[in-house]
């Protein structure tokens, strides 16, 4: 008996194209021109443009979930046509191609990195390269090559200068927090930098109540484990399923009714004036 | 000579997620994580927030046309993290996978339901699971093992009331009809409840002049068989290609012109009083 | 030693439907029905509603990148349920699949157009045909016979009375170009018609400065060779991704400052004042 086994060769493409323009088609047909055997996944062409925060926020949502030796192109490239690097990213998982502005490295450095290269050999680019689309002229080939089977150590020479966003931690004193908003959902749930250890240090656990100052505006909020312990229209806070702090109305838009976008700072701290009322 | 005949297995998703986030690319990761033979077929990410109506008229708008043996996994999940059942139908040619809210059962009524199963093997679902995205963690999954070829005995027990979505019939009365808007599309297309027995019962066929009432505006429209048969901006009625009643303009946005949105009344009658004149 | 060697077929798909109905899907579920070996390729859908120009230079954009024997697939049809012609175009490197309505002539014209032919035989549209939805019932289905290997003989007589869209081509006289903005992209690039041998026609040069007229608006403005040569926030003309004459801002969005939309006019002359101060 004969067994195929077919190894599909996933490649994920990240970028703030839109949807409405024929530039991640273009990257497609790059990729495709050069094998036919991979799996080509959006992880998203809707990231805010030019905002190398957010599409490091958004791949580093995705790419855990993504199988071992997924290929990731990712293009949010403000400095196309600078003197910027592109690289490729080995991580313990995946593989990340993009530029060096610090758009790979949340994700990366979430599974481990083990090398990072500078992208230099020509020959794994496509013939003609133009000076404002280096997503389809470069990173997209060399995506492919490296799904097909190419080694890391023929697309260029390994760096350790590479580009890190400056991630600001929450800041915890005494029983308060005081962080910042990541990223504002599609259903306007509003995702902050605050992770579950920073929540036990402050003492709070499943069932607290909070006090959420945001702007002039201040919530009492219970500390929840989901949308459906409260009533639709309720606030609520939770750990949300990307692994952060989150502020939510159940069935509701919470950074709507509450204007906060990304980069707000949001103060919170323990209410110990009262346990959160459970709805039955 | 050997014949290798590669038959996909293709797999359709449908959600209210949008498509600025994470949270699709995440779920393809599982699945994809899973098994590599499967092909995935967005049938559309932008359905109205939490609105498990619109999300089951736009999957039964599509998944008539998708092979049999297609694996439907719908996410429109305001109840989630509450006791609400995750479910997988077993329809005379698809399986779908989601909430027990009624989301896949107006797609499964029109083919036929087989069985209905409550997810509740912890063996298909991921080994971290979130309180709040049960399409990753467990429908996900859940689909990507059935498309395998995972018995659906497996999964769960077999259930009886699961939850149907009550969908109100046009009224007939006479000569009159009584119907409802059951989803504007992205041409402005107004879509109704009326099906074309609707029309015969009240004697109506193509090429008549009908009256037909929205809020507090009249039009005298024909009932006509194709867009070309008026002028670009004139309006027209006829069975759209969902197989329902629509009141359309021609290259036009008739929703927007009327101010209609989904579940305003729409009285529609016969009018005597002259045949509708046709273009040449 | 058996090499497998699996040829993927590529199959192209745009469209002005957008992404929360069902009609995409519907055209991916009849294609799959037909083959499962299709690999299916999003071009847009999201092209202005009716908007056949806007389609035709977006696809025109994205073609040239796919393999050669991709087939394009491609409806914005407002004449649908006319007496207009559905058409196979067979392009010296890829065969496109819609309405006799200039849709498919742009991209085939650039890589030159061996065959027309009109779309006639029965035996490979879907049983049933809707008077309103020839994408699904006619264009997917024979794009799908096409990819699998049916002759374009079989699909109907070859024809050479095809619409072709007039297009404004830059006119120049003595230094100055006259030009018409054939597409605002979703950064809000501003894309004329004008080429790079017009540019050269009247001696310019990478480097020089421009003075480019909008409406009442005269701007002072860089050719250069791409973003990263001004600051962000600075505005630049270039010949971008496309091959055409574009007008930028560094990380902004040149159309929403100016107010400018397709179809608009602009002037174009060489400004004999000053060399443009290059930033280090």
């Amino acid at each position: 008996m004969i067994v195929l086994i077919m190894k599909k060769q996933i490649l994920g493409l990240l970028s703030d194209f839109g949807t409405k323009d024929g530039y991640v088609a273009a990257m497609k047909g790059v990729i495709y021109e050069i094998s036919g055997a991979i799996t080509i996944v959006d992880v998203s062409h809707d990231i805010a443009k030019q905002d190398v925060r957010n599409g490091a926020f958004v791949l580093a949502t995705a790419a855990p979930f993504f199988p071992d030796g997924t290929v990731f192109v990712c293009v949010v490239d403000p400095g196309v046509g600078t003197d910027r690097r592109g690289i490729v990213v080995e991580g313990k998982r995946h593989l990340y191609v993009g530029p060096d502005n610090g758009l790979l490295m949340l994700s990366a450095q979430h599974e481990g990195i083990k090398h990072v290269y500078e992208i230099k050999n020509r020959k794994y680019m496509s013939q003609e390269i133009s000076a404002t689309f280096h997503g389809r002229d470069i990173f997209a080939p060399v995506a492919a090559y490296l799904a097909v089977g190419t080694c890391l150590e023929e697309i260029g020479q390994e760096i350790s200068d590479y580009i890190v966003l400056s991630q600001a931690r929450a800041t915890i004193e005494y029983r308060d927090i005081s962080c910042e908003v990541l990223h504002v959902d599609g259903f306007g749930n509003i995702i902050t930098n605050v992770i579950l250890e920073d929540l036990k240090q402050i003492g709070l656990k499943s069932g607290d109540l909070l006090k959420i100052q945001i702007k002039t505006q201040v919530l009492n909020v219970g500390f929840l484990e989901t949308y459906g312990k409260t009533q639709p229209g309720e606030f609520l806070a939770l750990i949300g399923s990307t692994g952060f702090f989150e502020i939510a109305i159940n069935q509701g838009n919470a950074a709507q009714k509450l204007d906060v976008s990304t980069g707000d700072t949001i103060a919170i701290s323990r209410n110990s004036l009262s346990p959160y009322k459970k709805h039955a």
